[in-house]
């Protein structure tokens, strides 16, 4: 993290030294220096009270994890805020990585929270480059939950386990009384050995890069919230869930990768603005390239969502080397989870921390953090 | 599993030959027909619901966790239902381990859930017999709960894992709306390296090994009773929540240890009749050995509770070679957490799957798995 604090504070240093030159400041150069102040700030919660953006991924997450959570564990291990820590044995690296599970409902079309905490661990342990190996889950119950709706859970957990190749080694239950929970909350934890000599993160990350999403976005978010049934919405649509270590090995095997993140909660926008913060760069973004289907986009379209934002959990985001853009989709293509892929933008110099939409009108726009939470509980 | 399975069949056809030499039976031969019978029945679920038992760690748990979790997930890794699995990764040897933590009230005298979630779970590694290293951290935080809470449970975290000598490397927030949760669940996973070449488990118990508990129990389970408030007592108690590593490594070092296990959810009790069934072997307890503390017998009294039954979280129980007995206790007592440590019991070859109490009156009796839940959320 030092390093690219480093390379974030050069330049705005420049940026500011050249404005000093250009007085008055451009909108620019002020709107770099804001950013700048910004980032030179600790992290600090105004708020009393956890509020359900608490737990949207966006901005309010952001400020919780670095004010309260690595304020409270720092290490360098937890420092990059990765979907996965390696750590290092002595003996052979690990990934370790953990997610816990509140969707509502817990039944939905194309899956239900089972194969969701199974493909989502699964997933958080692929992009970080390791082979998926054991899972461990934790089950909180509420009083009263249906046994048959327990087992189909752990059914399609299995199901789902045998698909991605790895093992339920470990478990836990507890139980609360009624009105505690909401049926059924599952918290997995993932291991996963990282067998390829490759370094993934937002370090490696570069201007003339290649972004690439593995295929059509937002379907898990606008399938859940269909599902819940307070919309007077139908639409023929299943929740993307599905494991990506295929996928993500054959691209590993095919191309130079900088980075890869799965755009769950908080979407793709939220994966490229900390592609963007966290290594000090710009990524633009052509929303004629973004693979949205059309059903989709008509239900953001009701609903006054951006589909950018809404959580898929069987995409993810690479950052590929900008030479190799195209041989990524091929590869990507080959898997029944990557058949949509696309290059949907590139990385810039800068302005650094920032992601920059070139939309279908011709117009530009900032793509940020979300600041609340239009979707609770969507994983 | 299969040894023990066979060990125990074998042990029941031979009482069942002496039985058919002697009519007609005698109780204890009738008695341990029915065991057998029971034991050789698939688990089966016979409620629809969920219910608090079924999170109380007795029967109702492992019936849950043989019927649909096992039954689910299926594999040899996880089949010994062991505090962690033991991973083989090629590399080297490591414990995983997963627990959720529900805790009510989630701070009370002398610890809160964060530093029961550090400690439980520090703890089950260590009892594996692995150096407890990384730690992965889940919430469910519910709308509306206290941020200066949830710091509070985050700085404990940070001071337990820092005198565990273990980091907190990943982890994740979910919120969800009022009323879906309880303020703060927290679900910790973790990872230990296996260094020693001892092999643990209660395949290795046999007739003749000594059951020590390494401290004074139930007062974790009483603390937190008494921390509800809607008991009229006082006492001047605290919740014995530790890291057991060093105690357990120390013990490890001194004497040939069998099995260790630390007794959490459902007191001493459920470790030995897990001891019990899992070995194939009788555990006999001597009352007047146990160590309880007034302050915990008394408000046992008042309460209609078993301090067998009552959850420790700095307590372990250890079956080691009946020769070092002595040996294993004078290890135990130099350090902090185990200067209450005594020899309680003894293995015997059966009845298998029972444990006996040699009461302080004289008497024996059967110390069962509990069937229903008397203390709810305790951990």
């Amino acid at each position: 993290m030092s390093d690219r604090t480093v390379h974030t504070a050069e330049w705005a240093e420049r940026a500011l030294a050249e404005a000093a030159h250009h007085e008055p400041a451009s909108r620019e150069e002020q709107v770099l220096e804001r950013i700048e102040r910004a980032r030179r700030r600790r992290p600090k919660i105004t708020e009393e009270r956890v509020t359900l953006a608490h737990g949207a991924g966006g901005k309010a997450s952001r400020t919780l994890i670095e004010a309260v959570f690595v304020e409270a564990f720092r290490n360098p291990v937890l420092q990059p805020l990765d979907d996965g820590a390696t750590l290092d044995l002595g003996t052979g690296r690990l990934v370790f990585t953990t997610d816990a599970y509140v969707v509502s409902p817990l039944f939905f079309p194309g899956g239900d929270i089972g194969d969701l905490a199974v493909n989502g661990t699964v997933n958080d342990l692929a992009v970080c480059g390791a082979r998926p190996m054991y899972l461990s889950a934790a089950f909180v119950l509420e009083e009263g939950f249906p046994l048959a709706d327990l087992r189909r859970i752990t059914a399609s957990m299995a199901d789902a386990a045998e698909r991605a190749g790895v093992k339920v080694v470990t478990g836990d239950t507890k139980v609360v009384q009624r009105g505690k929970a909401d049926g059924c909350y599952v918290t997995t934890a993932g291991v996963g050995a990282l067998e390829r000599p490759v370094t993934l993160g937002e370090s490696q990350v570069r201007p003339g890069d290649a972004v690439i999403v593995s295929g059509p976005i937002g379907e898990h978010g606008i399938t859940v919230l269909i599902a819940r049934g307070d919309l007077d919405i139908e639409a023929d649509l299943t929740s993307d869930t599905a494991p990506l270590h295929d996928a993500v090995a054959a691209l590993l095997d095919a191309v130079p990768v900088r980075m890869m993140r799965d755009a769950t909660r908080g979407g793709v926008a939220t994966v490229l603005n900390e592609v963007a913060r966290g290594a000090g760069v710009a990524v633009t973004v052509d929303e004629r390239a973004l693979p949205v289907r059309p059903i989709v986009s008509g239900a953001c379209e009701l609903l006054g969502l951006d589909p950018l934002y809404v959580a898929c959990e069987g995409r993810f985001v690479a950052v590929v080397d900008g030479d190799h853009a195209e041989a990524a989709v091929t590869a990507l293509r080959r898997h029944p989870v990557g058949e949509g892929a696309a290059v949907v933008g590139r990385i810039e110099p800068g302005p650094p921390g920032m992601v920059l939409l070139n939309t279908a009108f011709g117009g530009t726009r900032i793509v940020d953090l979300l600041v609340g939470d239009p979707l609770p509980r969507i994983c």
